[in-house]
């Protein structure tokens, strides 16, 4: 390891970070330059003494993982990876937030070398660093054996005092410090200042006294723009403890260095040139020079990340004793860091004919949960205090806890998230950024994935392929009312990009709805699910229902009407049409278990499930917004629910069969 | 007030509520007894010895306000206002949960005599509480003259281990801290137990510790089931103390007096009627009577009953000579206790013709807001740390801050929320559930308001009249990114029954919009502004805005094709239909300020805007969904946006008036 006394070089580094980063902003003409400038001491301490990454592959297995969840600081991470030798040019920190440049405005997965999460939106950051410091928990309980540390990585994270005022890192921390994820290590940047001006307006709160009482190990860095020493300390001991989550509450100055240091001016906007000349002269740079990196300090990060080199080979050779000693685990990472499901297991999963009962959809979820959960090991997930409603604690599950707490063990794969149903979304997201092939899920009411949107949108936008199973999907609830029954919701899911909202209206579907869902690996699923029992349709099929949409049942005659439904409606759009058959109406009935599924078909198929001139009636138990897509009217709610036995409410919306076959008269 | 010591009487009465509870969930076969019968001794202490209310006219100003933050304890707070005179009866206790009752499954207001919040989301009903508290101390401040306390009540919430879970409550505890609201009570039910199990398995902070870190007043009761003196002592410590909140940790059994009593059983479900005997044996009831009502319990009620009205007609004395000594400020009391509108401010609205400058829509909302904010004092609100960006600082705008801190003053009317966007939207909600004629309004991005849906929806639901000001409201940000571009954001909000999403495409409908939203008194609104200049147009105006939407410019012969659009987009719109005019095809621009409006309109109005058979082109820097409801087809965007400087990514998403109108061709 790189020397651990401080000298400098370091300083000359530290202030390298802190030019660049002004620059960056500065030629960009847009950014953050404040927290950069504020961060460059510790993101210098961190990345040179502490962190294990090989930049030079920055898929290494055992890295330590980062999350600059106050992402703003974009320009810090992208000037101190450049330095450390990831795929970064000068050239890239040049085009910051230009079109299609590698240096986005915040860090965006996929865009950026040794980029590991998707951040900006506040507070997201910190929740997704939960999530990796769990999966390398598990990993590790998992696959380590004897002194073969295969999976061994800190998570680390820099946080800013917008993260620590959002809702969102609360409930982290306080899930984190029940876990006891004494590998997660926090870096919380105070700097006193906020968009608004000093926290003092509105962020009085004893940060660590909250953090303490959650569990966590805290300490503080008087002076974090100077102390290199006491802020390498810190980190050590915060490695050093091991069954509590660290934060380390470092005080800086934001824009240290520039004349407007320590305002809420230099957040978001340009130095401005003047006072990036006044900023390098401060820092001992020459302000007629950009961008530069003076040679010792290249060398400097050169042999850090040659450190990161050797380190990687040493690792490479444990790993390959221990693949000769347990060749199965070996074969299992293999298969997971290729993102390669096991075959065979699509085979079991159930199939259903009319003739079998009516079953709600959440329990024919765990009918399949209770499969592939066994089947697939990489999946992994929870719910928001409602395991019993959801029906998502699957056969033989165990509980991930602390070992030393008796409650369950971190090779427990189902999580009590709490009622946190925003930071289990956030944590699915952080399992699914650790990339090691993880398909986490979570649960709760659909009504309440509101409460996640927040991480949900940053679901989609990072492609992690994880699964919302929401029970409870509409006024089928009944007497819990309209705080309880979704609707909007629906529709609110499938505006996003992205996203696989299903609705499965029978046991088939509910198979193939899995089916799809754990085969898009890029793409996460909102599952919507039914309290209630609802029967199993004549004419479903799980290969149809990979379609999206299709012809469920036609009559005789060539179909005068359509009507579509999803989940629940469908058996009552069956009924309606029966009804209109019966006098001599002829009425196809479509299921349409997931629009963007269906969208993906040709043009072909989807004309001739709904053929041009063909009347279409929808019929939904949610709002009727976006289904003018696909029909000319629409039976649905428009309004807020009722509290009420279900099959009341469903008629006072006018949800049953008779209202249904009227209106589609009316379109004839 | 009712003797202060405690006896028989006291005993009798809190197993009256259980016993009620217990028999309420039976009869429904439906609900949440567990709660209510451990709750029972705080809610029978806190109403009967400390609670300042008026059972027979529960819109006194001056009572207290109660928030049953935990809604599904439905059954405690209908039994016990049954109890202490409210205009429910014991009849509608039989009709709990059922169709159209006045005890719908979870309390929600204008549903039942009393009810001030609607909850059963947890965590939203102690953020209300804030908002309540915030509400109190503004109008104490600003309308308390010498010893006239025209305002002057507590704010008291119950609330679960299930809402000190969810992010949003440690954000209205680190605010509420903060502001130093003294007269915020919280009762923490803590049962220790949550619907999967034990509280030991997910929630275990310390949570006085983080309350008293956030500013809180702390105290614990150690037996809540029988202490009701330690109870009662508490509530009077926290009324005693001013200048923090005060949460009381009570220490209760789930279900007490059942079988099942202390397990996770008796949470949702009802107790069944063998254990509904068992519970009244034990609770000293008779097993073979349902909802029995001791006549001493009912005397003791009334007598309490008596006192809150007792106490309104001392109140009304002392106002009387209050409105004598301060005329003014009786007669602005009594107008906005109507909820009327001072008159004349409309016609101070700007008005633009399209030689004015092109101007930011979130700086003509400045404009709008520095005018209506003086002239409208229950115009309240804040940014969540945007305040420089939202622009919603008003001129002349004094920060509401507790007064001692010397930051500002409670009769101020500015809040600076923190990056606290969930929270930001319950407080809106809470200070509205005051029902003083309040007009709440908050700010963030767009993109931001997904962090405050599950509130969004409570705005909407309880008929809130609040106002979302909702800037940077497209890829217009730029080089921010996609995670700060809202793109599924619009439709989303579309979906919410009763919620205008507005956005204005210029000046004159920036007036309008803000007048439609300001006179709608129990609908919320979002107001989409962007970030960047757009130029004022011809044809607009704030009477057309009124109608949500309209016919920007038409050509000299039957139009052909239309181009409609929103906000940023309408003058692309007008853009690209000079180029088809140019080139002969005849072109209409709409402008679709608001769909909900528009949908408002006559249908004659609305075939006059939108001529069947005219083909339609929809263009707004968004999600299309939705859009098929007007138009033919679409310009938008289906993914999410990308970091560049604006204009690239308009042009990147193909929303340039020469793509438009080529795709418009298409349509002919």
């Amino acid at each position: 390891m790189v020397n651990q006394t401080f000298g400098d070089i370091d300083k000359l580094s530290v202030n390298t970070i802190r030019c660049l980063s002004a620059d960056m902003v500065q030629k960009a003409n847009s950014g953050h330059p404040g927290a950069p400038m504020g961060c460059a001491p510790m993101s210098h301490v961190l990345f040179t003494r502490h962190f294990k990454a090989n930049p030079k592959n920055s898929n290494w297995l055992s890295r330590d993982r980062f999350v600059l969840s106050n992402g703003h600081a974009s320009a810090l991470q992208y000037s101190v990876y450049h330095l450390l030798g990831y795929d970064i040019s000068l050239q890239d920190l040049k085009d910051f937030r230009q079109y299609k440049s590698k240096t986005p405005g915040h860090p965006e997965v996929g865009m950026t070398d040794g980029i590991e999460v998707t951040t900006g939106p506040l507070g997201q950051g910190i929740s997704n660093a939960v999530g990796l410091a769990i999966a390398e928990a598990h990993l590790a309980k998992t696959f380590n054996r004897g002194d073969y540390k295969v999976f061994d990585n800190y998570t680390y994270a820099i946080v800013g005092d917008g993260c620590l005022e959002e809702g969102i890192n609360y409930e982290a921390a306080s899930l984190a410090g029940h876990y006891r994820l004494g590998k997660l290590i926090v870096l919380y940047d105070a700097n006193g200042i906020q968009i608004d001006g000093s926290v003092e307006i509105t962020f009085t709160e004893n940060v660590l006294k909250r953090f303490e009482a959650q569990g966590w190990h805290v300490q503080e860095v008087a002076d974090g723009n100077n102390d290199l020493e006491a802020i390498s300390k810190a980190i050590e001991a915060a490695k050093a403890e091991t069954n509590r989550p660290s934060i380390i509450k470092i005080n800086t100055t934001i824009g240290f260095g520039s004349q407007k240091q320590g305002t809420e001016k230099v957040h978001g906007a340009p130095l401005g040139n003047d006072d990036v000349a006044f900023s390098k002269k401060s820092l001992g740079f020459n302000p007629e020079e950009s961008f530069v990196v003076p040679p010792e300090v290249k060398k400097f990060y050169d042999a850090v990340c040659q450190e990161g080199v050797e380190a990687e080979k040493n690792y490479n050779k444990m790993y390959e004793k221990y693949a000769a000693e347990y060749p199965e685990l070996a074969a299992e990472i293999e298969r997971r860091k290729q993102n390669k499901l096991k075959e065979g297991w699509e085979d079991k999963l159930p199939r259903f004919t009319s003739k079998d009962a009516a079953v709600a959809t959440r329990k024919l979820s765990q009918g399949v949960l209770n499969i592939v959960c066994n089947e697939l090991p990489e999946i992994v997930g929870g719910s928001a205090d409602l395991s019993g409603s959801n029906l998502t604690q699957w056969k033989g599950s165990v509980d991930f806890q602390a070992d030393e707490t008796g409650r369950g063990t971190y090779s427990g794969r189902f999580f009590h998230f709490g009622v946190r149903e925003h930071v289990m979304a956030a944590i699915m997201n952080g399992i699914s950024a650790y990339r090691f092939g993880f398909i986490p899920f979570g649960s709760t009411f659909l009504n309440f994935i509101a409460y996640a949107s927040g991480a949900v949108r940053l679901s989609a936008l990072s492609k992690h392929q994880v699964i919302y199973i929401m029970t409870h999907d509409s006024i089928g609830v009944g007497e819990d009312g309209p705080t309880h029954q979704p609707v909007e919701i629906i529709p609110n899911l499938r505006a996003y990009p992205n996203l696989y909202v299903m609705r499965p209206a029978d046991g088939n579907e509910v198979s193939g709805c899995y089916l799809k869902a754990l085969k898009s690996r890029s793409t996460p699923t909102v599952l919507c699910l039914t309290r209630q029992n609802i029967p199993q349709l004549e004419g479903s099929s799980i290969e149809n229902t990979l379609k999206g949409g299709y012809v469920l049942s036609d009559p005789a005659t060539t179909p005068k009407v359509i009507l579509v439904g999803t989940g629940s409606e469908v058996s009552l759009c069956v009924e309606a049409a029966k009804l209109l058959n019966d006098e001599g109406i002829a009425a196809r009935v479509v299921s349409l278990p997931c629009w963007e599924v269906f969208d993906e078909q040709p043009e072909e198929y989807r004309e001739s499930v709904f053929p041009k001139n063909v009347p279409v009636l929808s019929v939904e138990a949610a709002s009727t917004f976006g289904w003018s897509k696909y029909a000319t009217a629409s039976c649905g709610i428009d309004n807020f629910g009722v509290s009420a036995p279900a099959a009341q409410v469903f008629k006072h919306f006018g949800l049953v069969p008779d209202v249904i076959a009227e209106k589609a008269k009316k379109l004839l």
